[in-house]
């Protein structure tokens, strides 16, 4: 008895998305927020009706159809996550795609969750005649062997990671700048402090537009309703939360639809404001896309 | 290039529920409020990021799994509907039901879009094999020859479509009083106002409960957001108002899960209080059942 398949496809103008999950992973509240009591985190908890205890943190990437050509944004955890997650691929075959037609994957950032589904521990690439591109400042620091060195030690695995999914094609990885169209209808913008390279995306056609936020908030009803406090994701606090709430006002303003990784599933939706912080409005799930 | 098929299951202690979506009508709002200010449900709407003119309003029904035996509450549109509804049967399919199997149909309200289902056009009982369940007191009303002669011209329409659905095997039809449970684990409940005998029902199992809600409301950014609000669709709009603030404030006391036939898919929530209302609060979608 399953769940039906994990995807969901809507237009931004003649581009069409395809959000696909790829599971969550079960997370205890406790130590998930820096700046914040324990107590308050329980609360929001509750008023968002999830359980007092654990999060299950969700994973959905982007799948970009535009003028005949495949896109992915991240790729999942592939066989490196939680057993509940690595769900892609199945996702995206009952979606009717083939990794195979994938052209190009485009990362956000480099954290597990998101370059895993690239390769499997075997070495096997998923996505076997993709073009890989990164944020530049992605690309720096994560490679930088001297960082890595200097990195306490239990960060020295996000870095052995990065080196797993990307060493056998470093020669080949385009990196690219923010504020520039890097293929049609798709400009990374800077949103930097979840890393130091964190990449949003501006999604653009006709008069139809999205912004892909990537990992700017983990669960909305934590840090889209708090957005001052800071997940321990975060690499930059204090830099991840000017970006939050940056990247937020502006989607309240504009009325503009946005696209997360952690929200839950289908992951996309519009921003109102909430006291002196935002709630994610979810768009009305619909068979006509 | 299809939509995920519209089916969601989830668990209430032992009983596996499954939300499957019949689809939608566009309905223009001018109009759908009896007792609101034009800009004010177009306010509501806009703060719902909801288009300012027309509601796709949606259709989703439950099938219940309990013992070995399949039963439904309500049947969609069938191929009554407007053209993007009706898509229940081929939903309740790719969940892997077999119409033959489905041993039980309940049905909350006699409107056209939660009977139609029942029966084809051409006379075809969609479920060949379930025996029809009915509260009395809609039974009473619809069926009542006196009341069809005096209704309004318009309301005709709706007294012929359930004898359509239900002449044929009218002598069969099981009849239920509210408050006591008429299959395992169901109970209904009276939520009169928006029909004469709209019922409500408590599903439960060990520790477990749920309430599907039926039409208490119409679009919950409407009319969970304003409960005094009466939609045209209420036959007695002071009745179903009185209902609908009942329900959802036990639903806010209680904590408790709920299940709405005109909420977007999949249809079920908690209630927080907001304002001088409510808001609905959606289930987390996730692929662990």
């Amino acid at each position: 008895m399953n769940q039906a398949p994990g995807f969901y496809r809507y237009k931004i103008g003649d581009i069409t998305l395809t959000a696909v999950h790829d599971g969550f992973a079960r997370r205890p509240i406790e130590g998930l927020v820096r700046n914040a009591e324990f107590a308050d985190v329980k609360k929001a908890m509750e008023q968002a009706f999830l359980p007092p205890d654990a999060l299950n943190i969700t994973f959905t990437t982007m799948v970009i159809e535009n003028g005949g050509k495949l896109t992915l944004i991240d790729t999942g955890n592939g066989d490196s996550g939680a057993p509940t997650s690595g769900n892609f691929l199945a996702n995206f075959k009952a979606a009717g795609f083939d990794p195979k037609n994938v052209s190009t994957v485009i990362f956000s950032h480099f954290h597990g969750d998101h370059i895993n589904g690239f390769r499997l521990k075997d070495g096997t690439a998923v996505f076997p005649n993709a073009e890989a591109m990164v944020p530049a400042a992605e690309w720096a620091f994560w490679m930088d062997d001297a960082k890595m060195s200097a990195a306490p030690e239990a960060m020295k695995g996000a870095f052995a990671g990065v080196r797993r999914v990307f060493g056998p094609i470093a020669k080949d990885v385009k990196q690219f700048e923010p504020g520039k169209e890097i293929l049609p209808g798709i400009t990374p913008i800077a949103a930097y402090g979840h890393t130091p390279g964190h990449t949003a995306f501006a999604i653009a056609s006709g008069s139809g537009k999205l912004m892909v936020v990537s990992d700017i908030t983990n669960h909305p009803a934590l840090f889209v309703r708090n957005p001052d406090w800071s997940a321990v994701f975060d690499m930059d606090g204090a830099q991840a939360a000017a970006t939050r709430r940056k990247i937020l006002d502006m989607a309240s303003a504009e009325r503009m639809q946005l696209a997360f990784y952690h929200a839950p599933f289908p992951a996309t939706g519009h921003i109102g404001k909430s006291g002196n912080g935002f709630e994610l409005v979810p768009v009305q799930w619909t068979p006509a896309i």
